[in-house]
């Protein structure tokens, strides 16, 4: 017999199906969230054309992206390839379906996505995301910015995490910034710098700065700048302070985080803060930019994370579709939990009752039992392999809470009993 | 501008969300009905080894499948393809995984599969399998085979289908009965007679049969036996006759076939048939075989269908693992119901409620409106956008079941009123 290698292929999630059981309550928490916040689900496909996926790209995507070779019997003559995140399909589907869809159009899509990543612990190549977007057709009031942080910050909250930070910062107010300083030129770098600057010595991050020919008063403000955090006053008064007559230049970004920060407020959402130091890479947002934390472990990093972009399909079409969104990475997320030991991996069983009818003679009345308590919305699983009674318990213990042994006695008397598998307390049914 | 196809690429399934609502309902009503059925969820990648998907395959599937081009970045060494099936990734899973497992194993899988088939009205390249699986280790009982076909039969009773009738048949009696005759060399290709016998005139079948050499005394047999049906003291004496003093031959399938419709007998579900057309292709099944239709749409064939394989993961392991499995083909199935006008489309609306505020001013009364309602379960979604309330009112009909204005007066009121957006129906909340 030939030889197979039955692992899953690297950088895939696998899961037993206790661990599965945790992962898909997590994923339906989100999506019940998104759900009752008004967000419509849509799923595209998974396969796209690859001129669809690659027109914004470059960099690393490219080098990430699966091709998929076009079979014998299908005749497609475009390139095709796994998407790598839903924001592009997204794009060609609100472009190619914008006639049917509400605008603003509140969109959830929880599935999967494809990137070729270099293998590496706790880095996927095939990885959930969960992602909430509202797409607004020509003009989409900046309020929908603090929806979506509101409602992706509501979904984190089924999970009983420690304390949440939501960090919040808007792209126009370094954009402003940079240009009151007269360094709009180097945006890119600067940009760079700043999106790093958590993960090296502060000296270091003001080095790179002075390497770019910035002067040191320019270094000194924006390294002001960057390490500004607060609530709305504290962080204009900041601004104020560093930029003193030139603080009109940050005015239309800051007016924007003013407005955000209202909503979150009366929203009761209150767990933020404004964090200059948020960037969320280097293109693609155009305003607000957020990303949560867990304030005590801040070396996992972002746990959910998006923001504002000012014309979602700008590369299939010339219609304006600006948008908000936000997206939690759920496969990483649940990798970096258990090993943090922050998600509860024993709490539910998959099924709630194991009937073990003792001979043939009860499965008639097992099968009426079984129906009964499913109908009660309980999960309940017949065992009818004819083995030992301490093997079927041995089995019920792995999958279930209890189990219910079903005898003659049981039958006659219809009075049923139901063991507790952790317990062993017994309970009346 | 580059001009972009952005349709989803042929054979690809997409839906408008409110299509998609109903869509995923369907999809969580069978996921529900297995998961009650003691069931437990496991994802296996969609992306798997060549070498491990094509183990046993041929013909179809090997010029069906899409090959996956390893990236840049990505280091595996073996070759790399998309999951034509949930089988094959089991068979694969329960080997790797089969000192965690707890046998028998109840497994459902509910998830994408992708065939690059040509390309046809109806026919998709990518499509939801919503698969339930009992896995043996050594031995399975066959009264597990009644549990899997009366789980999706109740999966698909959610659906709401007019009459739907399980058609059940074992292939150990038609070896049986082919041995009978003296024919099991021909076993391949009488089965493929018997299997396409529903779709040609009845002359047609006896001709083929002829055209292999059989007398026209086997031929009748073979005949009498394919248009065999009914209950099982029927089909009894229906191959008592036939047969005369070769019924032996059958004995120990009929035998399965007994305990299998005994179950469901008892069990409840009384709408199936034992009806010896039902083959379900040429490999792979050992003994029962069933598949489901409406009995007034036999046009649209199987729904629904699965079998026992006595030996799940034979090309990949010497452990014997006996199974019975079954699978509802959704994304199919969905596509013929519309078809036939066989499901609601309109019931559900995604969202029940759609809070208009009339200016910025009522936006905390509105968000505290909506997470009240959130609390009570219900979808709430806020339209926050600076249009006409016309506009709003035609938003919100394309998705909501009901709209509620606030403004001033409702704010200092305190008193809500929703309207029914089909019937404009007014109601206090």
């Amino acid at each position: 017999m030939k030889k197979y290698n039955t692992s899953p292929l690297s950088g895939m999630q696998e899961l037993l199906p206790t661990e599965q059981a945790v992962f898909d309550q997590l994923k339906n928490n989100i999506s019940d969230v998104y759900h009752h916040y008004g967000f419509l689900s849509i799923e595209t496909p998974i396969i796209e054309r690859t001129d669809i996926l690659l027109a914004k790209a470059g960099g690393d995507t490219e080098k990430q992206i699966y091709m998929v070779s076009k079979t014998a019997e299908s005749s497609d003559s475009a390139d095709q390839a796994l998407r790598f995140d839903h924001t592009v399909p997204l794009a060609r589907y609100v472009v190619e379906h914008n006639n049917d869809l509400a605008f603003p159009f509140q969109v959830t899509q929880i599935n999967r996505n494809f990137r070729g990543e270099r293998a590496q612990r706790g880095r996927f190549r095939e990885f959930y995301q969960c992602d909430a977007d509202i797409i607004g057709r020509e003009k989409l009031p900046i309020s929908y910015d603090a929806k979506v942080i509101a409602c992706i910050h509501d979904a984190l909250k089924t999970f009983n995490l420690p304390k949440m930070i939501i960090r919040i910062s808007n792209r126009k107010v370094l954009a402003g910034f940079l240009e009151a300083l007269g360094l709009s030129a180097k945006t890119a770098e600067i940009s760079n710098i700043i999106d790093h600057a958590e993960k090296v010595p502060v000296e270091q991050s003001a080095t790179d700065l002075l390497e770019l020919g910035l002067t040191q008063e320019q270094v000194d403000q924006i390294t002001s700048f960057m390490f500004t955090s607060g609530n709305y006053a504290e962080v204009e008064s900041a601004l104020k302070r560093i930029l003193g007559d030139k603080f009109d230049a940050v005015a239309e970004g800051l007016a924007e985080l003013k407005e955000v920060t209202h909503i979150l407020e009366i929203k009761g959402t209150r767990n933020y803060t404004i964090d200059f130091m948020i960037i969320r890479g280097l293109d693609y947002y155009t305003g607000t930019v957020f990303e949560t934390m867990l304030e005590d472990y801040r070396e996992i990093g972002s746990i959910a994370s998006g923001g504002r972009y000012e014309n979602l399909a700008s590369n299939f079409t010339d219609m304006k579709f600006p948008g908000v969104g936000g997206s939690i990475g759920l496969t990483r997320l649940f990798f970096v939990l258990r090993e943090y030991n922050l998600v509860n991996m024993t709490t539910s069983n998959p099924v709630d009752y194991v009937i073990l009818p003792i001979t043939a003679e009860e499965h008639e009345a097992s099968f009426q039992l079984a129906d009964k308590l499913r109908q009660e919305g309980k999960t309940v699983d017949v065992d009818l392999s004819e083995r030992k009674l301490s093997d079927k318990f041995n089995r019920a213990g792995k999958i279930a809470d209890y189990a219910i042994v079903i005898g003659n006695d049981e039958v006659i008397s219809q009075k049923f009993t139901a063991k507790n598998l952790q317990t062993g307390e017994i309970v009346e049914l």
